[in-house]
């Protein structure tokens, strides 16, 4: 029997499930001042989504029982895995709840750019008939670039090749061969990505190699014509971290004409200041990190990191250790 | 050589073709006046989109030398194509031009509908960071119920199977082997479709049959918990033509919450009138009659319908003739 401390919320099924192998499940969320103080210290295990962050500080300030550190969700950049991992303590993730509710999203945002689906909503609701000033360009014939290329990009591409675009990805972390057996164009620099696509989607973790990859001089490389001849202009969605979109670039690549529409379900500081210039944008489309935000994926990821936890505590291997902890 | 009157507009590159041909062509707009007072007697053909409308009376006022009426689009609801066929004339239209067109936005709004991307655009500017009110649903595990199944249905399956949405669809007047062959379950009844989905999207003519199909007894009808077993509402989508959804049932419908929302590209009056209902509620998206406004959609509808019209004023066979007109 462990000891869970559940810091951030999770589905009631997730917590039963836990408490029928044997767990104790303590939910409640911890402050900063709390972990400073060594609240984990009596836990065996801490499940938390994005609000908690366990920096340096706060894992050796939780030293002593800690063995497993639960991330219901994908993105592990409010931990530090590694520091974790120099103390023995196993970071796992629930990487899979989500990947359909992301690629959803995805190319919700990519239709909603090109055909002005938030704007057209917007001026109907105030009494305008915008209809000549909204002519878009289709998705079919255009090239999507994919910056990374695993679980959710490979999705999206599917969706994607379904509409008609033709695929280019750039992943250094991926065998060529899983691009190639599925015709999607594999480039060996993000820069070449960026000069062949009308159309870029961002599908990879925040890290110092990552941030502020979508910078101006890349945005400004892009064709503005498709590889169908037609003149659809520059497009970026990012659905992945904030902060790989270098915000400040997107602001005035928009206002210069450079960029078209740029779609953020993530920024680099959340929740966004209302005085946030892109707000102003008719070429911003914005949505408040709802990626996993569904009944489906929120259902998963409890189940998900409830086992993956409960494998790491009962000492069965677990596919969704992210760090290497040190025995 | 035929003098051909263009009144709704026309892509420069199809007046040009059709010059090329030995045609004359007039680009200008004519007023109901004009086309009550015999305007169109010296013509041989008239090509239009939805603006000009030619009811019996503006028909019988053109007899002379009319022998084609082109419509530059796929619905011909403007035009008495019964009437035009006993007096001889043949109507023609370009329904594939703008099918890529209408998919997209067709699951631009099924996808921004269940993730709420205007709302959530709507709020992020007005400074609100509305991330838990914004839990959606996934397409995937749905049953996407379609009527009418022809080109643009067809297409809009396949991309909502990508999706992994199971596909249901509603058409009289398909082969059933057509829809058995892409695994689609074909419904012989439409009030059998609305009892099986969650997800219903309008792909046929408005015609006396199909005015008001979805109405409050049907939308009562249809489940509100996905095929997945997950809770995901009731969801309609036109794309098609006004006056198919009965608005003030719809209005209804999400007043009480027994319709989760409502995605209308076109409506029972265009454009609509700003103090409409519809528009001051939370479930409701809404789009100008932006269905074929691409680049792509236009360049291809004018060359289409050029071709057609001298199609048919040249004697040759054309494909598009859809009516019955007596030799």
């Amino acid at each position: 029997m462990a000891k869970i401390a559940v810091t951030d919320g999770m589905d009631d099924t997730a917590v039963s499930w836990l408490e029928q192998q044997g767990h104790e499940v303590a939910v409640a969320s911890l402050s900063v001042d709390e972990l400073m103080s060594g609240a984990l210290q009596e836990f065996d295990a801490i499940i938390v989504r994005s609000a908690t962050k366990l920096p340096v500080e706060v894992l050796e300030a939780s030293r002593g029982r800690l063995m497993v550190i639960g991330r219901a969700g994908v993105g592990v950049d409010n931990i530090n895995i590694a520091h974790a991992g120099s103390m023995g303590i196993a970071v796992v993730n629930a990487p899979r709840a989500s990947t359909q509710s992301v690629v959803e999203l995805t190319i919700a945002h990519l239709l909603s750019c090109v055909r002005y689906v938030a704007r057209a909503d917007r001026t109907l609701r105030q009494g305008q008939w915008a209809k000549k000033a909204l002519k878009g360009t289709e998705l079919s014939g255009k090239r999507l670039g994919l910056i990374g290329y695993g679980r959710i990009a490979q999705s999206v591409a599917s969706v994607a090749r379904s509409l008609g675009m033709d695929i280019h990805a750039y992943d250094p972390y991926l065998p060529p061969k899983v691009a190639k057996s599925q015709g999607t164009v594999l480039h060996t620099s993000v820069d070449d990505l960026f000069r062949q696509c009308t159309h870029v989607s961002i599908h990879c973790n925040l890290t110092d190699e990552t941030r502020h990859l979508v910078n101006a001089e890349r945005i400004s490389s892009m064709p503005h014509i498709g590889a169908d001849g037609n003149p659809c202009g520059r497009h970026i969605v990012n659905c992945a971290r904030g902060g790989i979109v270098d915000e400040d670039a997107v602001s005035q690549s928009l206002a210069s004409g450079v960029l078209t529409s740029v779609a953020l379900d993530v920024f680099e500081n959340e929740p966004v200041h209302p005085d946030h210039p892109l707000l102003q944008m008719e070429g911003f489309h914005g949505t408040p990190h709802i990626g996993a935000a569904t009944v489906e994926a929120q259902a998963r990821v409890g189940m998900d990191i409830a086992a993956n936890v409960h494998a790491v505590l009962a000492g069965e291997a677990c596919d969704f250790v992210v760090n290497d902890p040190v025995a």
